[in-house]
């Protein structure tokens, strides 16, 4: 995309040290153009959610708002030192009850000891749905049944217990 | 999220010059001990799919995997100079019907003219769903019928035609 003269595009952002998943053969914008900010997931319990992605998840509250006209209350959520990158909780204060569709998949996280992630993720009474049988991957969901995934960065753990014993529940 | 001995967490990244959209009172953690990898969507029809997202999106492609034993596709996409932060299109071999639910909302992307991405969202025949009237904002779908959300970077522009005349399609 070329930025118009009267269009002011982001500043100049450093590279950032690790991006182990991009092909190397693409070509970096020292400019960025256009850039994510976030995925908007809706929520019938804000304290549920908050349970679940900021205190079991481990994700940290970065920007709320509350809207009273339109009745809804919005809250931000990233990952501590990539507050870039947000989910974005809407909670609608008249309730709601939200299905679920197959367009969309799961957003993903990189953890540092996918089984340290999973082990706080049950501590607060998560099923662990896709447990990391391979000391790679998982998948959970969120009480309103969105999908998130767990990598682990960089090789996979180790196999271990309880993990090689768990059993898969349910879709992810 | 404490990383214990044994985990590698991730090499410290620079800060990023722009983080106009997250409170300046959120402690910062030098070392991410969790991130953000991607979003992923399921996508009927590839091509369809890489003209929205690609061409009149403006992502970039910056890896692909085939798995011939799973029958799938994955293509994951980002904003060139963002490739941290990704949208994965996973594409199943063998056809599927996606229908969409209430919980997940919208994936959204800052741009540096929402004018003009608007108009080369048009251009490959998108329809605009909430036409940036306020210079500020809109509401595209994906072939598969994800939201996605532009939001203007800094201030709103001025209003302007064909936009401020632009009715609302359908919903977002």
């Amino acid at each position: 995309m070329h930025a118009p003269a009267a269009c002011k595009p982001f500043a100049a952002r450093p590279q950032c040290a690790v991006r182990p998943r991009v092909d190397s053969t693409v070509q970096r914008h020292p400019t960025p153009l256009m850039k994510y900010l976030h995925t908007m997931v809706r929520v019938t319990d804000l304290d549920a959610s908050l349970k679940f992605y900021r205190d079991a998840l481990g994700l940290q509250e970065v920007r709320r708002s509350e809207h009273e006209a339109g009745r809804f209350t919005l809250v931000y959520l990233a990952a501590p030192g990539d507050e870039d990158a947000q989910i974005e909780l809407t909670y609608n204060w008249d309730p709601e009850i939200y299905t679920g569709g197959r367009n969309f998949g799961h957003v993903a996280y990189a953890v540092p000891d996918i089984y340290a992630a999973c082990q706080r993720l049950m501590d607060a009474g998560v099923t662990i749905n896709r447990p990391p049988r391979d000391g790679r991957m998982a998948f959970v969901r969120s009480p309103d049944n969105i999908s998130i995934e767990l990598l682990q960065d960089g090789p996979a753990l180790p196999p271990a217990e309880p993990w090689i014993s768990m059993p898969n529940t349910g879709a992810w």
